[in-house]
């Protein structure tokens, strides 16, 4: 099921620059080791920066309360190995940075087998995999490893060391709004706190990257579009703790974007009941683009959206994914890696979500200026001859100026005509020129 | 599937004089050359009127501005016929009016046999069926005749006339307003623009003039009565320019009545919401007196409910058939005669309709005058002997006394029960004399 | 299909204390012949007040005009018997209290067969099974009996003895109001009018009888606790008649208790419109409880939820059964006997009702008391380290967490969240300790 490198692949879907374009910048990001604070996040918040220089990097104090908790210390690490006493490297940070317990204390010193094993982490049903574990709260040390390479500690003592450091610092998170002609908005969130995995999380940092470069590049905007990248969990909090009352006035709608590169299959986890703008727009839009999407509901959130859907946040957010988190096997473990995402993947996602701003965009309540049904055929846009069987074409039309009666938006009228936005667009943009119709 | 005739008809169903007379009707009609203006509407209307000279006929002048539409020219023809150059008849008006194209201009010609294919319309689907075709906004000269006689048209050259004229005169257009004790009203709508087509349309306003006929014969109207004759779409539009505020002001139900005279189903055309009065009496009528009658979405509507339910007038009107326009395959061709309607295919239809009316006038929210379950028993209405398995033929009025709670009225009661609302009137009327009822 | 003596029994389900009083206590009413009035009824009810003596008993006179109802004479019986000529007796209500058509006019007289047989009332098509059937309002004498004996009566004469007395009395009715903290009231109400029949109608009155002590042994009580114990119909209109102002503006919810005793399923008889606070309560209990339960809708209502539903009373009242009436054979014979039901089919029932009754008294709209998620980790209540697999333990408080929005109550998160009742009053206390939640 992964992903064939490009020269095995059949090629039935031409790739842009634009997916090009993102799975490179997730390739350069790779490497870092990122977590929820620490160098490895603001460093590469810094390369995204380069693409969006009008990005605001906040920084934020180690203790700050942030409604019902508290920002931890800043953590930072450089290296991190197990050696046996005759000094031969069992597993080290170099190879892999999953290795290190995220979070994990700083420690050098000579371990019993067992004291060992007590701080080693493994998924016993991949045994090749190295599973990714953090203990961001509570203060421990610990080492990744794969269940293989676990049953080859059978020596009575090693040497560990993780070169790390847990101090007070600050939180990092950066944001970015492009106004609109409104200030209603649309929310985008993403995170960009994971250490070296690609489908979670890397490619919802490059496709909202992207995104941003669209947005620039519409002519005109009816909505501010906010960005949002955060450490996941208590960055969304930090972000809401500072910019509650904002969002709950401005935000129509808004998608956390995780776990997007694959091309497995596409998902949204809907909002709390399923009700909202997001919710209406995303299931509209996947409806058309990928029938067999999966829809889940907020029981089986567990990203960002947990904070943004909470009780008295109740902010309209879906998540948007390719497989989602806790989904796919590779999940959270080092088989999540570059080979896993694709061009073609992150494409797709992006075609999506453009999708999305599009309709949203366009979304507005229309109403015929005239009652009963415009003559079309006048105007060129219905037969002239009536003959039976010649009019499916052109029923587009007599159906959108029917239910263009002030009671139903763009997307509402998707849906009762099954017919995809973007082709309505056209129908309106003509109807809008013939003045037989008005927006509201 | 094409009717028998009653000599070999296996009699299930005996008809009365009401069928034979609706039939008689479109018999009588059926020769005439009609179209959406012209002395064949207007000479049919009159016919109409002999039965019903209350009937007030109104003229409206070619060019007259009705909403988005312009009333055309008046069209009238006497004949037509293609012939070879050895003055051989090929096809002539005289043998049936669907031969000439609706609308056609006049002409008299020697044509090449290439031109004239150019104005040639089939239907090679249904080879021996001459399709009925119309250019009303387009000006043009044209022919239709079967896929057959169209292979052999083999000379070179023909002769062709069409005695037609198109020029300034009037659209024509009927009403009937039969008053009630209240201004609310019902509104049937038929159009009778056809040429010698049977079941679409003739049915539809044989069906009319009969329903007509049964409202004079009510003893009490709580509502009024609209009956409207009209060309389709032009005549239905040019009649809602004129009325519109007094429609959308009183009608609480309407319905557009065509292809109602044929055997094979019934059929109806739901509003756009599927939330008036008109769907939910129909469809309660319908259950019961054919529960496997179509139902169709608004979506495809394709009649005057066309019009009255058009964005900005959104009246409360379905449609209602037997087959259902663009449903049967002799839909708008030569084989729409008088064999594939009958008496019994028109009585049926007014069964129905003449239910649906009756339904109306009883329809009204009842509420019991006294509070828990009467005593039933000694007004005789339910057994004084208490034993298991003898209530079920009592059940039906202890349910109604139930839902009788001012919260629904007699067809959601019906819906509530399973039991029609002719049965259910029944009971009401006992409830009523007993003064255990009150209708609001 | 009848019950195993519990010697016979494979015993899964360890039946308590409170099973075995309900059952014994049924053993005790059982031989009395009790009817809609008179002294059977009385010496019952007083059975039950000697549990509990502040059940209020009622004395209505007969002539009282309840609603559209007058309650009737007061029937008691002493005996009553068939002898042939030769003074054999045939049949006795010594033997079977049910062998006396409810409310009988007194006789004793020499009859022939065929004035007897007019008088008789037999179960055909279960031949060895004696009847229940009454005449409340029709003064008449009868005699019911099986098949078998029927087909007996081959002598031209018999000796007819009823030793009853039917005239002016009184209706008798008892009520037990146990106040709560608010004056919100939950309503139980069951009749005690049927002669030996153990599920219909001993099982209620001994369940309520149950339910009043568990009632009374809570610590605290939010709602108000009416109990009602009446004759069918005629005893509930009659309450209703005294009480409905006070019964409408307080009863939030209510139970008739019927047929409650035998082990073959769960029922409920939903309200009306299925949308009150008892359908609610019920459904969610039941569904937990016993998944495969029956839902049947108002119009299968038979007992007193027929006046509770009435309209003009429309109080929140549904019925809950085990085997509903008119649903088992065993309903309205003498196979209806003590075999019928068990202690551990009462348990049940009285397992299912205290699990409604915490349900209602725990249920509140609940509301966090600040944004985003709480950090549970920190109270213990999430785990430390995050790896794949170990949340699923946790998230039942997560969810919790975020449907308590304020739009909800106990019973909605329950339905939204899968998780009984009785396991979320847990997770809510604990967030109420730690001041993460408020009542409203």
């Amino acid at each position: 099921m992964q992903r064939s490198t490009p020269s095995n692949l059949l090629i039935i879907y031409k790739v842009s620059e634009i997916g090009n374009n993102m799975y490179k910048l997730a390739e350069r990001l790779f490497p870092i080791c990122r977590s929820i604070t620490g160098d490895g996040f603001r460093q590469s918040l810094h390369i995204l920066c380069e693409q969006h220089p009008e990005i605001q990097v906040f920084e934020v104090p180690s203790g700050t309360q942030v409604f019902d908790w508290t920002i931890p210390n800043e953590w930072n690490i450089r290296g991190g190995w197990i050696k046996n006493l005759q000094g031969e490297t069992i597993i080290d940070f170099q190879d892999c940075n999953l290795h290190v317990l995220g979070y994990s204390l700083p420690i050098h010193a000579k371990v019993s087998r067992e004291e060992l094993l007590e701080h080693v982490y493994t998924q016993p049903d991949e045994p090749v995999w190295i599973p990714y574990v953090t203990s961001y709260y509570q203060e421990r040390w610990g080492f990744c490893m794969s269940q293989r390479q676990k049953e080859q500690l059978t020596d009575a003592e090693y040497e560990v060391c993780i070169d790390s450091t847990l101090a007070p610092g600050h939180l990092t998170y950066g944001e970015l709004i492009l106004p609109g002609d409104t200030d209603d908005e649309i929310l985008f969130s993403t995170y960009l706190c994971h250490p070296s995995m690609a489908n979670n999380e890397l490619s919802g940092p490059c496709l909202q990257t992207a995104l941003i470069s669209y947005v620039k590049s519409l002519p005109v905007r009816r909505y501010t579009y906010r960005f949002v990248f955060v450490p996941e969990t208590i960055g969304a909090i930090t972000y809401l703790s500072r910019n509650l009352q904002t969002l709950q006035q401005h935000v129509k709608a808004g998608f956390v974007l995780s776990c997007v590169g694959d091309e497995r299959t596409y998902s949204m986890v809907g909002t709390k009941y399923e009700d909202t703008l997001a919710d209406k727009v995303l299931r509209n839009v996947l409806h058309f683009h990928y029938p067999d999407y999966r829809h889940y509901p907020f029981l089986k959130r567990a990203s960002d959206e947990r904070q943004y859907g909470s009780a008295g946040v109740d902010l309209p957010v879906c998540a948007f994914c390719r497989s989602k988190y806790h989904e796919y096997p590779e999940y959270h473990t080092s088989a999540d890696d570059m080979s896993f995402i694709s061009p073609e993947g992150l494409e797709g996602s992006y075609e999506v979500m453009t999708k999305v701003i599009q309709a949203l965009e366009h979304n507005r309540y229309y109403r015929m200026t005239c009652p009963c049904e415009p003559q079309l055929g006048k105007r060129g846009l219905y037969p002239t001859i009536s003959q039976k069987g010649i009019y499916d074409a052109f029923r587009a039309i007599q159906n959108f100026t029917a239910f263009a009666d002030g009671r139903n938006d763009l997307i509402d009228i998707s849906n009762i005509l099954q017919i995809p936005v973007d082709q309505l667009v056209h129908i309106k943009d003509q109807l809008l020129q013939e003045q037989l119709l008005t927006a509201e």
